[in-house]
């Protein structure tokens, strides 16, 4: 049994882990710093010294401290922290095609093979899923709702789980009633509807540039052009080169991901989500937002929603990246303009969806066991981050640059620039080992010296070695183009 | 619990009283003929008298003996045995916009409202599905396969169940691997996936006149023009007009119901199968095959696919008529030529589907439970369909034609050439009752006085009622034309 979600708290010295992990954040303790002997921790925080320990052990575990041999635990010097951020694409953007996506596709339907190291998904470790909670609530709401459940759930969907979404909806900012929601197979599925609801073949999407390379593939099925916009790896798309963009270039939609930026892990401030509303607004362009990392922050408030700023916003999200990718639980709110065109588009292209998963996650959410579950999450997704991005500060070659995400749990990486990451990505392939090269992410080939890492796996002595030997392996590369 | 699928054998009574429907169907006993009295047929049967009158009565309940006071009980007139098969559409097929769907959109969006007695959908009755057996099925793979529930089951798709439709695939023709397969969500995606795979938007698609009007719909999404091919109620698709109209019309597709068609009912030979196959092959245009009442035949052998006569055949179905149209258990077989392509879009439009229901139904398939199921509802809906076939020939005016489908559970009813099918179905939503008007299944709004009637229901004191009442609301709007 997984005991996330279940159990009531930490054990002590896990909190006591986590409270140190913040000074160190916080700069409260630095690298270098010596830290209170285990005798002495254990009289200030009144606590035994087996706790003491425990707690030491684990920040050492989590790449924070370093014990030297007869002189005690030290704050590791943070190599990750003096790695610079990565670098934004183009600033001028143009209207493109995504034909160089084709010869990836390769790569991008490997990323799943199940016998890869997944450095090169975005998805969280099975491992801390609630999977034992969420098939207890399957497997009661199949005998509940035998009935329901062989029958259609035809769109809008299961009421008790849009009513779930509708008090949820605060925490986003925004104040939706159950009857905006129109409940889909994942948020694909959600972004498909939105893109073939508001766009005609031909037209032009701006993207960010990088964004994911499902939305990519998206825009290519819909016979759609991209107009990628540069992503900041702190503030997210930029809105000056966007504003420019708009004056010269007609725009069909905009799809962006406002909150934990995949790759990039961004995420706009209140103040620049407000701007780029009030942008679209006034062109009375159509904004599509994904939403999808929008929960998993690694401190402080849930940031806002893009919709929380414009009804007008379509909103696409669902419960893949934090409950769990195989029960397509996605949902849209599109907004009363486009409402009933997605509405027919959802009961023509697939008629309904499998009313099950509904019904199960509807009763997780009224018991409140997400909200605990978050709160776990949040704080592991924040260590991963972290640990994998001192991991790799230790393993790449010298200069590289690393993304330093707030939320979500994807590290965007920019290598030298004579590495090629397609190549890299090769390599570590036929070592088995999956990551994700830069040029995925753009619709011009761009961020070739890039690559995305998957931080959602627990850290082990496994994944450890993966990103040890992607380090041989790009030093290597790197000599033989030297 | 629903005994279903679960008893061994029927009972006694009700084998003899198929035995007697079946003479009955072939005329061996015919109307107004006496039926051997109670005392002479349990010693015919040697079976006990009681058992002998519970044979008769559930034949009286079927319609299809009356007692007469004092003489005994007597094959009842069919006044269905009267009725001409329905006329067929246009001749000459003429390429058109669905333009004409749209004012229909209210009438279909009302199809499913829970408080119309359910004339208008095509729908087996829930009360006749293994709900109780589906629901420990879910429930035991939702324990047994929480790890994979809670991942994607990325396309194809759940490897058991695609090896048991391989196995099934013999049954139909075919003798298809499990590698043939992608599953989807219902066959409603199985069909959007077909259509966007092979056709670009403009470009016209032949189909039958009248057709499935969820086919309608997504061609009009599409951006899709229809080529309507009329269909005869016995033999399927006109096959002399398609071959006359390709000679003048570039179709990019066909998309046909060749087994059991939709609403019309009809069967095409093998012989016409075959044709079909080979007159599309030597125009090179691919057929898209929607095989989702293959399995519900009436009695003798299940139909061949298309697919069995080319492997180049897109095969499209689910077991949403057979076993839960809300599991969504949904598949293509797209055959080597469109593989790939089809494969991409699944990717990018939904990226996976639920996997849950698919290793549920995989168990159940796996222990055969699936062709005892089947061998009880074909007798079930091959009953309700002519129980309605009487109810409609009694209540409704003269002069209607009935389809006599072979298969399925829909009758295709031409009524008076004055009635407004559209007039008629409002009339009856306002008393309670959907129907669905003969317009919904032609692109050019053709079969203004049709409409299709569901069987799939338990013929009860509601649905008898609901049939005498459409019965008098017809003949109402006949008078004040007249």
């Amino acid at each position: 049994m997984n005991a996330l979600g279940n159990s009531v708290a930490d054990p002590l010295y896990q909190q006591l882990a986590d409270t140190l992990e913040e000074m160190i954040q916080h700069r409260s303790l630095r690298p270098g710093d010596r830290m209170p002997s285990l005798r002495q921790f254990s009289r200030q925080r009144r606590v035994s010294v087996p706790t003491a320990l425990q707690a030491y052990a684990m920040l050492e575990d989590r790449g924070l401290l370093e014990a030297r041999p007869k002189s005690g635990f030290y704050v590791r010097a943070s190599r990750a922290d003096a790695v610079r951020p990565p670098s934004s694409g183009s600033p001028l953007p143009r209207v493109t095609d995504y034909s160089k996506l084709d010869p990836l596709q390769a790569i991008l339907a490997s990323q799943n093979a199940p016998d890869l190291i997944p450095l090169g998904v975005a998805l969280p470790d099975p491992k801390i899923l609630p999977q034992a909670r969420m098939a207890r609530e399957l497997s009661a709401a199949a005998r509940r709702h035998s009935v329901q459940c062989s029958t259609y759930d035809v769109p809008p969907g299961c009421a008790a789980l849009r009513g779930e979404l509708a008090r949820r909806s605060l925490d986003w900012g925004c104040a939706l009633n159950p009857e905006d929601f129109i409940l889909t197979n994942g948020c694909t599925e959600a972004l498909s509807l939105a893109l073939h609801a508001v766009c005609q073949p031909g037209d032009t999407v701006a993207v960010e540039s990088p964004t994911y390379f499902g939305l990519a593939a998206l825009l290519q099925e819909l016979g759609l052009k991209a107009l990628p916009i540069p992503v900041d790896a702190e503030r997210g798309v930029n809105l000056d080169v966007l504003e420019q963009a708009l004056r010269k270039t007609r725009v069909a939609a905009c799809a962006f991901i406002a909150s934990f930026h995949n790759p990039v892990g961004s995420c706009m401030s209140d103040e620049d989500k407000r701007r780029l509303c009030t942008l679209l607004a006034r062109h009375s362009i159509p904004l599509i937002e994904d939403d999808i990392y929008g929960d998993l922050q690694h401190t402080g408030p849930r940031p806002r929603c893009l919709r929380a700023f414009d009804d007008n916003v379509i909103l696409c999200s669902s419960f893949s990246k934090t409950l769990a990718p195989g029960l397509r639980l996605g949902y849209i709110a599109p907004g009363a303009r486009w409402k009933d065109r997605v509405m027919r588009l959802k009961q023509t292209t697939t008629l309904a969806n499998v009313g099950l998963p509904s019904f199960a996650l509807a009763a997780y959410l009224r018991e409140g066991g997400y909200e605990r579950y978050l709160r776990k999450v949040r704080g592991i997704y924040r260590q991963q981050v972290n640990h994998m991005r001192e991991l790799l500060a230790h393993a790449l070659p010298e200069g590289i640059a690393l993304s330093r995400p707030r939320g979500g749990f994807v590290l965007w990486c920019e290598l030298p620039p004579q590495l090629d990451a397609v190549q890299l990505s090769r390599s570590a392939q036929r070592v088995g080992i999956s990551i994700a090269p830069g040029p995925l992410f753009s619709p011009r080939g761009e961020f070739a010296n890039f690559m995305r890492i998957n931080c959602g796996y627990r850290i082990d002595a496994k994944i450890e070695g993966a990103v040890m030997t992607l380090g041989k392996l790009a030093k290597d590369l790197l000599r033989r183009k030297g």
